[in-house]
């Protein structure tokens, strides 16, 4: 046993590994349960005590055995997850113990890195957690996206789903800041609430009870002008047809589809890009990667003058991934999911 | 009996009238054939006696009773078209008897016009069918489409669809004038023989008698950075396998969809775009009205300099009108295809 994890307050490193390529939903079979000693940093290496990780709806796409814009999780490894942690032990120049860092660390307690893809954050910048959500990948995708893609002009119209989940609730007030008029699609009266009443969303359209293509000619008046994407399947297709002319749609996921058994459901009525001159452009966070300073920074401003909020749905306990990833597919996550796994010892 | 007609070598004015909304492919029943008196006319209008008439794939979605970039033809109306004819009587100051004139005639052997929509055009810089092939709307399409909306880059790789027709037979030739390497997608060994013999293509797919996928990874090697897209169905969806990172997709039309009776099949592997940073755009060639003369004028100098050349598919006979539009949905055509209806009138 390492010294690093008797630190951490843990003997052993638990972790979730693929063990089996779901078929539709995925099931707590396709993972292993592993209980693993604590590894040591070889040099160049250190240890992250990882205490937050991310649970993202494209993590049911890296279980997949197909090409990508990443090589899928083999089966034996650990789960992919991007995490915040604490160094517990490091031979590395750069990271020293008791630095906190955001990575792609698994889900697992421990984690050995070589510095790549890791960064260093601040607890006392913001909370931990925040860098899994709107200082992270969510936030970053949330601002690209809209803002290089989407490229929304005052006055206009956006559209975004899944508008209460991690990163349709920065688009939203995004696209507020930036003077639209917002209206998010959501699941359920509660998030509905949410994103009008505490987030500032001009309009809400609830898909479990309304229908979206009566709401949607009710509440964008003046069409769509850009829709920003994270559910794909019918509600593409219903905001296809509300589109207005040089509408942009921003494809950041397609969340009703990853779990599909046969091949995804396309949208029917494409043709709308050509009736409306409007264009579909897919992106991907990863590629902003030096612009994500210039980001963090005017969300830090929008945050610390209120006009920009985050909210994180937080899980408790490792033992929770698999049924607690699973809330994503169905929609009851509200926020950004997040599972803590560290209890006090980070 | 109106001079007007007499002068033409005909008595009456034979025409394509709708008479019902076709599910599915159309039947010949969908029109009725009518023979009227050739009208006379009016104060500022003027009597077009229709030469050649355009038979063209988005005639079908004319044809639907449903919201797109011009309303429906109704029924009972004359069935919509595009032409080339000869003012035969005028009583409006800029068309004179004896000008040779393309506009929006219809399926019948006069037209009346205001000269909305219409333009001159010369019998001697060019042969007059041309004027609804390379020098019309399908030369702009190509132009515009490919120039504007898909921006070929030198050594890039384009491929288009539907590539021995109007269109296609342009896009292609066009990629090459740019500098890139070309591959058709085309039905059968007589038309991928012209495209890459008579047209200059690097290279064809005859998508009747080879796998498209494997075919396309074999002519492609660098993937696919702009595909022009006349057809979508499962042709589309193959090539959004085949994407080059920030590939362009052309929005030109969807033949492969335009008669099903269900709803059309939307491009399912749309993913790509996200997966490869892509994006697809539609495009209507009537948005670049203002600038006709300036792609006129550089693709009449390829033209003379033996770089472009066009090929039109002419079927003579106003009684053929039917039959010989439903040779664009089978495929049947070979190059623009074109309806001669004056015999020697004209």
């Amino acid at each position: 046993m390492s010294s690093a994890a008797l630190s951490a307050g843990t003997s052993a490193n638990r972790q979730w590994r693929l063990a089996a390529r779901p078929k539709g939903l995925p099931v707590a079979t396709d993972w292993a349960f592993r209980t693993e000693p604590v590894p040591e940093p070889g040099e160049g290496q250190f240890l992250v005590r990882v205490m937050y990780i991310s649970l993202d709806p494209a993590m049911r796409g890296w279980m997949n055995d197909a090409r990508s814009y990443v090589p899928p999780v083999g089966i034996g490894e650990v789960m992919r997850a991007g995490g915040v942690g604490r160094v517990v032990a490091s031979r590395h120049p750069d990271f020293a113990v008791g630095n906190h860092v955001s990575g792609v660390f698994g889900v697992q307690d421990y984690a050995l890195s070589d510095g790549r893809g890791v960064v260093r954050v601040s607890a006392e910048t913001a909370p931990l957690p925040k860098y899994l959500s709107m200082l992270g990948m969510p936030g970053m995708t949330a601002y690209f996206g809209l803002l290089d893609i989407g490229r929304p002009v005052e006055g206009e119209t956006v559209v975004v789903s899944a508008a209460a989940g991690a990163v349709g609730q920065v688009v939203g007030q995004i696209a507020k800041i930036r003077g639209c008029r917002v209206v998010g699609i959501a699941g359920g009266e509660e998030k509905c609430r949410f994103i009008v009443d505490d987030l500032g969303f001009d309009a809400a359209v609830d898909y479990k009870n309304e229908d979206v293509r009566a709401a949607l000619r009710e509440r964008c008046p003046d069409r769509v002008n850009v829709y920003f994407d994270n559910v794909g399947g019918e509600i593409l297709d219903t905001v296809l047809t509300r589109l207005a002319r040089h509408a942009r749609i921003v494809i950041c996921g397609s969340i009703s589809q990853y779990n599909n058994e046969g091949p995804a459901r396309g949208p029917a009525n494409y043709m709308a890009l050509l009736v409306d001159r409007a264009r579909m452009e897919g992106f991907l966070v990863f590629d902003y990667a030096k612009r994500y300073p210039e980001a963090a920074k005017e969300m830090a401003g929008w945050m610390a003058e209120g006009r920009l909020k985050s909210v994180e749905d937080m899980v408790t306990g490792m033992e929770q991934f698999p049924a607690t990833l699973l809330r994503l597919y169905s929609g009851a996550n509200f926020g950004k999911l997040i599972l803590s796994v560290a209890g006090d010892a980070g």
